[in-house]
C-alpha cells in the first residue's frame, strides 16, 4: 500500500480505536510496509491531528512499543463550541414551567452530543477512568459520547429494576430540588470492586441525583474520579450538595415572566 | 498544506461529518490547494474507504457540486461482526429468569454499540430517514449509534412524561409478552408532520413495544420507514405483531434447565 493510502487507513483506524495500544509490526504487516515507513506515516498523522486540535498519537518505544491515539479536543475548538452552545441555549422558547429548560433537541442531535462528549472527555483524559456511569434517561447519550472517546464501558443507573439485568443493588436518596425520597438501582454485574468511575449527566440543579449516584457507588466500593454535566443551574449554588464537578455551561437568571435566560460557559473553560 | 497532510485532515473531516454535502471550494480554501489537487485527494480517500469497507464518497458535479461521505459497512465486515456477536451472546451465563438474556455488557460497550449501529445504518442507508426513534432505556445507545452514521436526530419515547420536555402526546398499548396495558409518551415538539422515521430497539419478543411506537407515530402523522433491532427472540414468531423489521441476531432455543442457548445471524444477513 502506498503512503497516501496508508494515511487514510491509519487515520480511520485511530479514530475508530481511541486509547487502544497497537504495535508497529501490526501496521507493517497490514500494509506490507517497512517499520521506518510506518513511523514516518505516524509522525504525519500525529502532527495533523495536533494541528486540527483533535488529539495526538502517543508512542511507546521498546520491544512492547507501539502507538495509541489520545483524543483531545483543543481549548480553542472546545471554547468555540461552548460559545455556540450558550447562544443556542439562550433561546427564550426553551423555558419550561418550573424554570426547566427544553434541551431535547440538543440532546437529540448526535453531532452535538458527540462534541459535548469530546469536550468532557478531554477534560478527563489525564484521569484513570474504568467506566462511565449515568442515570436514565437524558444522561445516556452524553455518557456514551464520553465513553466512546475514552474507550471505556457505560453503566446505567435506573429508577426501577428490570428483569433483564439480573440481581441488583438499590439505594434511596433525597432529590435535591423536589425533596422527595427516590430509589436508584444498579445491576450487581455492572461494576467490579474498586472501579474508577466518571459520572456524567445532562443537568445539575442542587445535585441530589448525582449525590445519589455517589452513594450508590459507595455500595460498590467504587471511586468517583470525575463528575461531568452539560449544564448546571447557577441559582441553586447555595443548596448544592456536590463539589468538584465539571460543567460545559451555566444557566443563570431564568426569568419566567420576562421570558429571558442567560447561559454562560461553565467551569470547564477555567481548566487548562 | 501538503497532500499527505490533507489526506489525514480529509479523512477526519468525512468521518466526523457523514452524509454532509461539502463543496470543493471549501476544501480548496481550507487547504490552500488547487481544485484539481483536492479532486485527486478525494479519489484516494474514496478508494481506500471502499477497500476498507467503511463507506464511499458521493460526488455531485456542477456549480452546486460537492462531495459527501456515505458510510456503509461492507457485507464482509458486517457478517464477521455478527458472527462474533453470536458467539459472545451464546454464553449460558447470560440466561436470566423468564428466558431473558443479560446483554447490558454488550450494550454498555461503546465500540460494540457503534459497530451494531453501523451495520443497521448500512442496511437503511438507501432509505429516506429524517429521524431515529427509540424507547427508553436500552435502545437509546443503539439509536444514537445509528443516528450518528445517518446524521439525523434521535427522539426518545418514554413510559412516563417529564416536566423538562413540555407538552406531550401519549398512547396506551398492550405489551406483547406480558399482556399488560402500558403507556408511551412523546413530547409534541419532537417530530414534525410527515416525518420519515426509523425505529430502533435492542430486543424484540412478540413486538408489542415496537407496535406501540408505530401507533404513537400515527398520532404524529409520521411514516415508519424502517425497524431495526439488535436481537429478536425466534420462539415468539407465531405471536409476532410486527413485520418488516431488520434484526442483527436471532435468539433461539433458550433452555433454562440445560442452561443452553442458540444465537444465529438475524435477517440483516439476508439482505444484499
Amino acid at each position: 500500500m502506498k503512503r497516501s493510502d496508508r494515511l487514510v487507513s491509519l487515520t480511520n483506524y485511530f479514530l475508530e480505536n481511541p486509547k487502544e495500544h497497537t504495535s508497529l509490526p501490526y501496521f507493517s504487516d497490514k500494509y506490507g510496509a517497512a517499520k521506518s515507513s510506518v513511523s514516518e506515516d505516524l509522525a504525519i498523522v500525529d502532527r495533523v491531528m495536533q494541528e486540527e486540535g483533535i488529539g495526538h498519537l502517543q508512542t511507546l518505544p521498546g520491544a512492547s512499543g507501539g502507538v495509541s491515539f489520545i483524543p483531545g479536543y483543543s481549548m480553542e475548538n472546545g471554547n468555540r463550541f461552548i460559545a455556540e452552545l450558550c447562544t443556542t441555549m439562550e433561546d427564550p422558547a426553551r423555558i419550561l414551567p418550573g424554570g426547566y429548560l427544553y434541551m431535547s433537541d440538543i440532546l437529540g442531535d448526535p453531532r452535538m452530543v458527540n462534541k459535548i462528549g469530546r469536550v468532557l472527555a478531554s477534560a478527563f483524559s489525564n484521569l484513570e477512568i474504568d467506566v462511565i456511569m449515568t442515570v436514565a434517561t437524558k444522561g445516556i447519550p452524553l455518557a456514551y459520547a464520553v465513553a466512546s472517546v475514552l474507550n471505556v464501558p457505560v453503566v446505567i443507573v435506573r429508577r426501577d429494576p428490570r428483569v433483564t439485568e439480573g440481581s441488583s443493588v438499590s439505594i434511596n436518596y433525597v432529590s435535591g430540588s423536589s425533596r422527595k425520597i427516590q430509589t436508584m438501582v444498579l445491576p450487581k454485574r455492572s461494576l467490579h470492586d474498586n472501579a474508577n468511575v466518571c459520572i456524567i449527566d445532562d443537568f445539575m440543579k442542587a445535585g441530589g441525583t448525582i449525590n445519589g449516584m455517589i452513594s450508590l457507588l459507595n455500595e460498590f466500593n467504587a471511586n468517583v474520579q470525575a463528575i461531568g454535566v452539560l449544564a448546571e443551574a447557577d441559582d441553586e449554588e447555595d443548596e448544592r450538595v456536590v463539589e468538584n464537578y465539571t460543567s460545559l455551561v451555566k444557566i443563570t437568571n431564568v426569568d419566567m415572566k420576562q421570558k429571558t435566560i442567560e447561559v454562560h460557559p461553565g467551569n470547564v473553560a477555567d481548566r487548562s
